[in-house]
C-alpha cells in the first residue's frame, strides 16, 4: 500500500484512537509486544493520538516528580526508535494540555467516590501499591482524568489489557451521564481495542514486567544486559539433563520465542525438540538471545539517535501538545457552552 | 484619605486577600453582613481577588450546571451594587482561569482521600447535603481546587467564618508539602481574616440563612418581600401584649436591628423599652422594615442597572479572569518548572 492509499484509508474511517503511557520509566519490551508494535500497525489506518502521561504518572509519585520528569523524553524516544511516526501519529504531553485538567475538574462532579472506591483496576492498583489508608486523592481520582484524556480528542478505539476494561465503563458512563444532562451528544463513546498478546512474563516466569522490580529488558538494553536477562529466565526445573525431556508450559524462554522470534515454523519444531529431550536450556537460551538482540539492537541505536537530540523531542513534543490541546479545547468549549458557562 | 494615599497604602502592604462565592444564587443580607460589607472596607487597603467560584458551585450541582451558570452574571452584580469596586478589586471567573484546574491536579496527589474524608467543614457539608453514600469526587475533593485558588494568587489573607477554618489548614498543609518537595517556597502560606459577625438567622431564627430554604432577604429583594420578610421574623412568642415585657436574646427582629441599623445607640434604647415593656413586635418590625429597605433600594436600583447592561459585567469578568490566569498561571509555571516538567 502507498502512502496515497494509506491517507485514503485512514480518511475513510473516522475511528480515532487514544493510546499513551506513564511517564514513569524506560519503555521495555512488554510495553513493545503488548502496545507499540500494535501502535505502529494501527497509525497506518487510524488517526492515532499517543499520550505521554505524566499527569497520571505523577498521581502516585506525588513527592517524587524528577521520577516522572526525567522519563518523558525517554518515552518519546522509545515511541520514535520501534518506528512511531509523527507524521502519522500525534505525540503530545498531557501535563502540557490544561483542558485536560479543565475536563476531568467537570466530570468529577459527575462520578462518586464509592464509584471510584470500587473500580477494580484501581482497587487491585492499591493494593499492589500499599498505598494503606494513605491514597492519594489524585491517584483514586486517575479514572476521571483518563476520561477526560479519551473523550477529549473523541477516541472511539481504545487499546488496552483486558484488567483495563473498568477504566473504559467508567469512561463511557461519564460520557453518557454528560450527554444526558446537556440532552446532546457532545462526548463519544468508546470500545475497547483488545491486545491479542498476553501479557509478557518477567524472566522470572512469576511476576509481570515491572519497572520497579527491576526485571525488564528495556528497548534500549544493550546485548549484554539481554544476554544476562536470558540466562537468569526461568525455565523447566524438573529439565536436568540435556537427553531428558523438558516442560514448555511457563518456560519463560519459550514464552518469549512465541512473542518474538520471527520463525513460528522453528520455534514449533525446537519446542518438540525439547519437549522429547535432547535440547538444552543453553542452547534453547542462545537462541532466544540472538533473537532479542537481532530485535532490540536497531531500536537501541535510533533511540540513542534520538535522545542525542533532545531539542527535537521536544519540539516534536510541543508541536503535538498544541495541536492535541487545540482539539480537547474544543470539546471543552462545547461543554462551557452547553453548561451555558461559556459567557466569553 | 485620597485615591493616591490609598494606592500608597495598598503598595506599602504585601498582603493579598482572595475572597469569592459560589455561583448557586443571588446573594442575600447574610453576605452582606457577613463578607461584602468587609470586602469593599478591604479593597482601599490591600490586593483583593473576588473568585465567581462557579467550579466549586457545579461540585454539587452537577447534573444541573444552569444553576450555577444563570447566577454568574447575579453575583457580578450584586457585588458591584454594594461598593466593590473593578479598579479596586479584581473579580474573576473561576471556570475561566485553567491555571486553576491544573494546580488542583497536582495538588491533589499530595493530599489523601482520608485526610479529606477527616475534613470537618467537608464531613458537616456532607452530612448537610445529604449525599448519603454518593458523594461526587468533586465534592469531597473541593478543598484542594480552594487551595488553587489561595495559592494561584498567593493571598496571604483569606476572609472566612470560623467554620471555614479547616479549609486553611489543608491549604496550608498543602503549600508545606510542595514546597518541601521542590525545595523553595514558591507557594505562601495564608491566613485567616475572621469576621466578626456572627452568622446572621434566618427570619425564622432557626436555620442559617440559606438560599436553598428559600428564607433569605436577597440584595434585590423590594420593599414588599423585605417587608413580608421581617414581618415573618421570629420574635419572642412569650411576648403576648405590648405592655408585657419582651425578651431581646434569640428575637431576630433585634439581631437584625443590631447588625443593621446605624445608629446602635438608639437600638440599646429600644432593648430597653422593649425588656421594659411597652415595645410592640409591631413597631420593631416597622423600624426594622425601614431600616432595610433603606439599606437595600438603592443596592437594590444599581444592581437592576448593572444587570441591564450584561455585555458590560461580561467585559469585566473577562478582564479580571484574564489578568488572574496570567498571575495563576506564573504560579503553575514555578511549580511546573520545579517539578522538571517546564519542557517547552
Amino acid at each position: 500500500m502507498n502512502h496515497q492509499q494509506q491517507a485514503s484509508l485512514k480518511s475513510q474511517t473516522a475511528e480515532k484512537i487514544l493510546t499513551g503511557d506513564r511517564a514513569t520509566g524506560q519503555l521495555h519490551l512488554g510495553h513493545f509486544i503488548g502496545s507499540l508494535q500494535q501502535r505502529v500497525a494501527l497509525q497506518h489506518r487510524y488517526q492515532q493520538t499517543i499520550l505521554v502521561a505524566d499527569m497520571q504518572g505523577l498521581t502516585d509519585n506525588g513527592h517524587h516528580p524528577r521520577r516522572v520528569a526525567d522519563n518523558i523524553l525517554n518515552v518519546v524516544a522509545d515511541y520514535l526508535a520501534v518506528g512511531i511516526d509523527p507524521l502519522k501519529t500525534r505525540i503530545c504531553l498531557q501535563s502540557a494540555i490544561p483542558a485536560l485538567a479543565e475536563l476531568t475538574m467537570y466530570y468529577a462532579n459527575l462520578v462518586t467516590v464509592a464509584r471510584l472506591q470500587r473500580n477494580p483496576t484501581v482497587k487491585h492498583e492499591i493494593e499492589g501499591k500499599g498505598f494503606g489508608a494513605s491514597i492519594p486523592a489524585g491517584f483514586l481520582t486517575y479514572p476521571i482524568s483518563q476520561a477526560a484524556d479519551i473523550t477529549a480528542f473523541k477516541a472511539t478505539l481504545v487499546p488496552v489489557g483486558d484488567d483495563q476494561l473498568p477504566m473504559l465503563e467508567q469512561t463511557n458512563e461519564i460520557v453518557r451521564k454528560l450527554n444526558q444532562i446537556v440532552g446532546e451528544d457532545i462526548l463519544v463513546e468508546c470500545r475497547p481495542l483488545l491486545s491479542e498478546m498476553p501479557r509478557l512474563p518477567a524472566p522470572d516466569g512469576k511476576s509481570k514486567m515491572s519497572k520497579s522490580l527491576g526485571n525488564c529488558i528495556y528497548l534500549d538494553s544493550d546485548d549484554r544486559a539481554i544476554a544476562r536477562a536470558v540466562k537468569s529466565m526461568y525455565t523447566d526445573p524438573n529439565h536436568l539433563r540435556i537427553e531428558d525431556p523438558g516442560c514448555v508450559e511457563g518456560n519463560v524462554v519459550f514464552t518469549y520465542l512465541d512473542a518474538f522470534h520471527p520463525d513460528s515454523a522453528y520455534v514449533s519444531e525446537l519446542k518438540q525438540q525439547y519437549q522429547a529431550g535432547g535440547l538444552g536450556d543453553g542452547t534453547t537460551k542462545q537462541i532466544l538471545t540472538d533473537c532479542l538482540q537481532t530485535l532490540v539492537a536497531p531500536i537501541h541505536e535510533r533511540r540513542a539517535e534520538y535522545m542525542a537530540d533532545k531539542a527535537q523531542l521536544v519540539a516534536l513534543l510541543k508541536q503535538g501538545s498544541e495541536q492535541a490541546q487545540e482539539e480537547a479545547d474544543a470539546v471543552l468549549g462545547e461543554i462551557k457552552r452547553a453548561f451555558g458557562l461559556k459567557l466569553f
